[in-house]
């Protein structure tokens, strides 16, 4: 029940998604070189850095920083690992990284819908919490990343399409 | 109470932090450009891209991706936010964005130590916990970060000035 997602054909509305949904990214292969560079605009630290100076301190070598471990992860969400309609936009979330992620590693990301709140206030939207696991290429979680998001409801489509008559319909009738 | 940090020259041990204690970060100054050059590598979304597109979006204009501030800040407790021995290296925390990150935006960083807590196992280290909340140049909080660091403690100086003679303490001696 792995879905691969593709971003602007195949974009979901609140409606379609369900608790145990998942998804599946693309792959996104990570060298020393976006390593160092990532590291030297937004975490100047010896270990994301420096190769010799990293394994003298708890990495016991060069790894990535964890923001750019984020920040590849969710490359990966948008391009490929959660196709919904109107994009992905989060309020926040809890990240963790179990493992670091090293040069050369090969990253993909899988996400699981793990609940869907439709609005009370605004008919026209609701969010959902997502689990979103990124692996490397021997199979290890390099991070876990579990995000509010919002996203839109299907909009009404006309008298002839929509169960409403294309009304929105009274909060009164939400659940 | 509030310490400006300074990275190599101040670092401090597990036995300087205090609850309470704060420190403040220098600032960035954030602009367009940068903004499409993040959002082009890592978070590429209409509204983080180009801003006639976000304008007809939840955001309203153009805004710059949570992780794009979460990587500022990174860069701004790295370089002069949060002066600790042996770098900051987090496990993991919860990040939430509260208002978006707008084309010149100043931001800075003021991080509060909430519980810091010595490793039962490792004689060596302990952990902290740290609110960070980075601001705009209104005040307005841009995104909140509690994160958990893993913190050196100061090494034994040797039988003149360690009161333990430069011998760890077994275990059994610790709280």
């Amino acid at each position: 029940m792995v879905e691969s997602g593709k971003y602007a054909s195949n974009a979901l509305f609140l409606e379609d998604l369900r608790v145990g949904k998942r998804f599946s990214s693309a792959s996104h292969t990570i060298d020393e070189v976006q390593i160092k560079a990532f590291a030297a605009q937004f975490d100047p630290q010896p270990f994301h850095l420096d190769g010799a100076a990293a394994k003298t301190t708890l990495f016991g070598g060069l790894a990535a920083s964890g923001w750019h471990t984020a920040a590849i992860t969710m490359k990966l969400l948008v391009e490929s690992g959660l196709p919904l309609s109107g994009g992905i936009i989060g309020s926040g979330g809890e990240v963790s990284w179990p493992k670091p992620t090293r040069p050369d590693d090969t990253l993909t990301v899988v996400s699981e819908i793990e609940e869907v709140t439709p609005s009370r206030s605004r008919p026209d939207r609701g969010m959902i919490r997502v689990r979103s696991e990124t692996r490397n290429q021997y199979g290890e979680i390099v991070q876990i990343l579990i995000a509010k998001l919002v996203v839109p409801r299907r909009p009404a489509l006309g008298p002839d399409v929509s169960p409403t008559g294309g009304v929105t319909l009274p909060r009164a009738a939400e659940r």
